[in-house]
């Protein structure tokens, strides 16, 4: 499967890729020419042709069929690493199927799940919407979208600001039940097809979003105005859902910047094995060399990370709150691969500029790309400020350094953890302003260590 | 002077940058309607209202009349925290007036130096070119251009790949004396006017370069095509100029990398005064205002490490080889400082984006440009590798790192500065593949040490 | 006066228009840094240079304190030479100040007139929005938007489609009272400012259109929610508000299209000039000279039947229905005015294109934007098929035709007079379908015939 | 065959080329990663896919294998509907392939033949490089190219400037012997690969024009630095093989001015249709029906004109001078059907957008791309100018009316052709400079005349 994959993206999809990303951002044609409004999506025509081959390659079904998520994280490994970009749809199209097939009630699965699961290109795609203008991190605060009954099913009205995938046909969102109580808990997940009943428009695309990259996927804002949605799970518990989409996506955004990673060095050394300076090729310079060296090392690292909370996340995906200790574990290594395999793409993506000495500022050789995709994945999902502070809320709480020391006890040498979990101890006593402050070395010092040690697990 | 500047980049220039960015790179004209080769290049109007504004404030003029760059590169530290790109031309500019009052003829000095001096907007232009398409650092076997002589002067042939200032009005061009020996020393660095002395077009732009920052900056490939030069210095001597020219730049790099810097950081500060999360003005979160603070420390260091490579440089600007020890030390100072600014550029550039959350990747706010144009600067005039290399060979060859040291002994503790002598000693004595494979982590210890202990030295 | 602003667009206004109309569209953005939703305008910032040198000029306040449009219309005229598009903000201004002046109560007179008529940069805009999403001729069934009477003022909901002019300080909008008749007759016409009491936007910019041409000018959508309006004259008197807003925007167009066929035609005279072909300049070749006279002469015609429109309009701009003959005769004129002259622009500046040959189709040498241009004054103020049947409506319902040819007697031979006029009588007694059906060469004729005869009463 | 194209087309084909409209014109890549000069076209990578697919249909190869060129010109015709751009490159493969099988040595022909009439996508395509800086009409002063005798080739040393298909792998070029007579008379045509025996580059892409339609194609400027060349002819014959491709692309260019109309005509119906105002579908108010069902008369006409044009090519295409009568009749044809159709392929154009209102002039509806599109067919091949003016010549030199006369005589009643007969031999009777002056109305009037009685002979 990954083989076919690759071949393909070789012969066809990176001209694709490139074509879309210079092409800039999609138009919303709002109205047809006969003045109905349809907020239709008008991007590149190739990009179905990329687009739909992943879900037909099982980028959603894979999961829900094979009751796994591996084969959905492999194929989004493969193909980021030509189009890290197109793993978004795929993403939310992932955590819009998964809290239906979970929370949704029979009826509603029946409805919208095969949609979801086709094989074909007929199949629907998914969009998780949370954010409103009052920003992404803190949702009690910022979610100002009221959700009002409505016989079997309720009214949404409010704005939504970054809407990935903008113009799927169903989607998930955040939105407080009118009278429930405010902060995160008043909230509830909302399933909202692109049209009601009746056929018509059941939320409106203000706009689309010029972003430095992913410029394949059309990231818009959204007007919900009394639009039809139907409720997942129950009315106060849409934190957990919420939250739970979101380690689908965390999860994502890590395997994508490892991928990322890849590319970036693999194009650095095609350049650096042919440019000459001073009478070598500049691989055999040793500056470079040893860069390089350290950079695959790195890049291991971040893999092993990266895969673990693939490998974790696949353990509790189906669990429920009140959770297990096993899925705080989840929730640190994730904190931790989301954080350092972001940081780790972008230092890789302004090396391979670098290497490339003038070139890597030119638009004409692509490089530069890597950098503005990678800061995408910096970004999204949390910048490293929230993986920070959450991981030190999760080894707070739930005490789940110990659970992580022991998962690293068959690969660290006793000393080390001993040292490092010592270090971690000091740090969760300081008061806490302190603690705070100084938390985003801990987490890089905690996440490399992590990284370093589960890499001498993994196959190089 | 700097306050009046900085009133008008706030009241105009700023809205004027941003047009200028967002229309991209500018076109040639390469014919007249009528089928002339005219080569003639067309970016937005407002472009020169603020290229030639810094011209009338004496970002060249001064340098010369006052005999001092001080005022030159203070001008350019005020303008780069509102437009980073503009002081491209201005220090190319600069890099031509000074080999041609340096070493040009008087006869050559009179008939050009006094365009480039003018106060009003019929001021030359100036431009450096010496980069081909074999590569910039290796100039020995990157030059391809020839020069042969004819009566008093030479005609040049050859195509530069990075011509920065495409279409100034006088450039000064690296070429090799026809029959002149292999390698950089038999290079020589010409005065190459804009049209000939019939009045034809002396070079030829063959393209401009879609970069990603720096777009007001018409960046090109130039031919050469028996163009009219005269020689500045000797025709063996040619290396020598051009490493003074390099010298200029270096320097502005570092100047500029600093204010772009403190650009970033003042966006972000901006941002985090108004922006809530979790009840609280995002700047008021521990981890946060920890993060500016230390950052604000980062920040001083650098100014500090630039500005000396500034105060070094305006002593030895006017010497000739063979150099003083006093060049040399300059020469690892302005290696540590284009180095480490451009380091901190792109780090501080990316985190600001990061403060700014979704935003951050959103064309429409702008917090984007700074790590494209940091970019540009981390790679220009040398990347990293060429700089932690050339650091090395003047500490081997020349012992700057002794001269560093007396430097810094009035700053800092003298056990501290035996230990940074003896860390560099020991690296200077490892076998030379390992010297230059770990070279980088030693030129950062010393880059930061030294901007560390220079700021104690230097005011708030 | 008009001297003085063709040497200021010479020097500086013809370079800062080409940079305007390359950068396209302009951006909106909907939400400043925290989130404030603003709706501010982005556009090259030079525009404003441009567009505010007008309104200095007096293309606005001269017409209201000299209480004569004709130093207006002469200011269009020399302004739209060098930029077309720029006279549809000035248009839509008068056409806000005109209303606001002859209908609008003393109180909003007094708080709204004197911003319309500064004579520094700091002048308010208007705009005229009519149009919604079901089309702009049939406004009796096309406004949609409702007004309800709110205290002293009005609140009115509803969507515009095509504001020209979006983000002006103040607009006219036509719009329904609540429970109005429907049809054109219940509309209303209504001042809406940007701003509400409370300092909050009054209306939302939806998105600005991507237009072929006129590309400084923000045309968009506007979202009318609970604006707050203020009505002018009667609530039953509304279209006949609305349509002598469309005169004196009618009017414009027929200026602007004459200016911008003089400029086409300026443009290829200048190419013919200096371009050889078969051993002669092109322009010596006779079909290109015959071309060219004839042309001229119809330039003349032209140029006579739009300032005939402008003369009349300035003698009936103050009249209130009932309207006088003269008024009808007015319209007439309007009609043919801005029927025929539209037409000769578009097909002059087709022809400047084939005069450039291959060049013509080139961006680069900008010769095919008057081609875009002109398509835009064809299209806007109703399209050549509206004129036709305006002005045979006229014709029809108020004999305005007999008015015409007295008009024209002084200038034409009796017999050519009567021929016209029995040309004329006998096509308004052909069966209605058929004499619509025929309508459009009855009206070139007419037009054709009003533009020579009145061009012999011109001066050349 | 074109039932299978038109299907294609609507499915997948219209979405694709309306990306490659607003993608804007491709660029070249100079040079690859490592410095060799490539001068590689980037476009929209499903260029390919529409490009290839009319070469695989049979374009090129039907011609040649079927001995005719119907079915080329019905294919062309039958794409054109859909994407009037694309025919460029096909008619300029044609135009190479053609005097290549028809006028070149045995050798070239099997080396190169078969490259060009592949049925896969390994197809080679072809250009026709004729015009230089000095202009395209005069031939015989505007070629500066010169070529130099090399063994069994040629060495060609020149810049093309109007360059259709810029990338092709083999051309035809102009140039002049070195030595030979001046004027046209003086001029070969010879056959240029894009890499020569070596393998290096042959010629170099200096740059792409930006043009405001076909935007797929790449049209450039070619620089011939001692470019490997074959002769096609003789040497002194060059002229006449110029002329004959010149024809094949005169009479593709009238096919796609008819497809152009009717496809802006079938925009336009479909519009109508929909449309609402004055409670009716504009479709049915009588003025718009009435202009609907004359203009397809109109384009009845048209392609009567453009497919005689055809069927005479077909009949003369493999003539070779001197020429018979029959050859001056399709001349003539071919000079009305390229000046008529163009006429009224922009006149159509003009008027469906106008049909569309508002929406005429924005980008968003891309009605407006086929006034783009039509004003490059008025201009390509020949403006008006030309048209007229050799229509004109090959009547006074051939008598070639008197032949044109006698083919309609079938059609039309004898009093109108002796009638207009009188007319076009009073017109020749008069002065030279006066026959030229009004050759337009005469040349208009002939070619309106021609088309309405052949299309009395066409099947509806």
């Amino acid at each position: 499967m990954l083989e076919a994959e690759q071949q393909w993206w070789k012969q066809n999809g990176v001209a694709i890729s490139e074509t879309i990303d210079r092409a800039g951002t999609p138009w919303v044609r709002m109205f047809d020419r006969h003045g109905k409004r349809v907020d239709e999506i008008l991007y590149p025509r190739e990009y179905l042709t990329i687009l739909k081959r992943g879900y037909r390659s099982g980028v959603v079904w894979r999961a829900l069929e094979e009751k796994s998520l591996l084969s959905t994280y492999l194929l989004m490994y493969t193909i980021s690493f030509y189009d890290p970009g197109i793993c978004c749809p795929y993403t939310v199209s992932l955590g819009t199927a998964v809290p239906l097939a979970k929370y949704g009630r029979e009826e509603l699965q029946s409805r919208f799940l095969p949609q979801l699961l086709r094989k074909d290109d007929s199949v629907w795609q998914g969009a998780t919407w949370m954010t409103e203008i009052a920003g992404g991190s803190d949702l009690g605060a910022g979610v100002k979208t009221v959700a009002r009954s409505n016989d079997d099913s309720w009214l949404l009205t409010g704005d939504k600001y970054f809407t990935s995938n903008a113009g799927a046909e169903l989607a998930v969102a955040a939105a407080r039940p009118h009278g429930a109580a405010p902060g995160v808990r008043g909230l509830a997940l909302f399933l909202v097809p692109r049209y009601r009943r009746d056929g018509s428009l059941n939320y409106f695309i203000r706009r689309l979003k010029d972003k430095i990259a992913t410029r394949s996927v059309p990231t818009g804002e959204v007007e919900l105005r009394d639009s039809e949605g139907y409720l997942l799970g129950s009315a106060d518990s849409g934190i957990y859902l919420i939250l739970e989409v979101l380690n689908l996506s965390r999860v994502a955004n890590s395997v994508v910047s490892v991928a990322l990673a890849q590319r970036a060095m693999a194009d650095a050394l095609s350049y650096a094995e042919c440019r000459m300076a001073f009478g070598r090729r500049i691989i055999d310079h040793p500056l470079l060399q040893h860069q390089f060296e350290s950079r695959l090392q790195g890049l291991r690292s971040a893999f092993a990370l990266a895969w673990e909370s693939v490998r974790l996340l696949n353990e509790v995906w189906m669990y429920r709150p009140p959770y297990s200790e096993r899925y705080h574990l989840f929730r640190l290594v994730a904190h931790l691969a989301k954080y350092w395999t972001a940081e780790f793409a972008v230092d890789t993506a302004k090396w391979a500029m670098e290497v490339h000495g003038g070139l890597g500022v030119l638009a004409e050789y692509g490089v530069e790309r890597w950098l503005r995709e990678a800061m995408i994945l910096a970004i999204w999902e949390g910048t490293a400020h929230r993986q920070v502070l959450d991981a030190l809320e999760v080894m707070e709480r739930k005490q789940a350094h110990k659970m992580l020391f022991e998962l690293l006890a068959e690969a660290a040498p006793s000393d080390e953890l001993r040292q490092m979990e010592s270090t971690v101890q000091n740090h969760l006593s300081l008061p806490t302003n302190e603690k705070e402050a100084r938390a985003e070395s801990l987490i890089r010092q905690l996440a490399i260590f992590t990284a370093n040690k589960l890499s001498l697990t993994y196959p190089g």
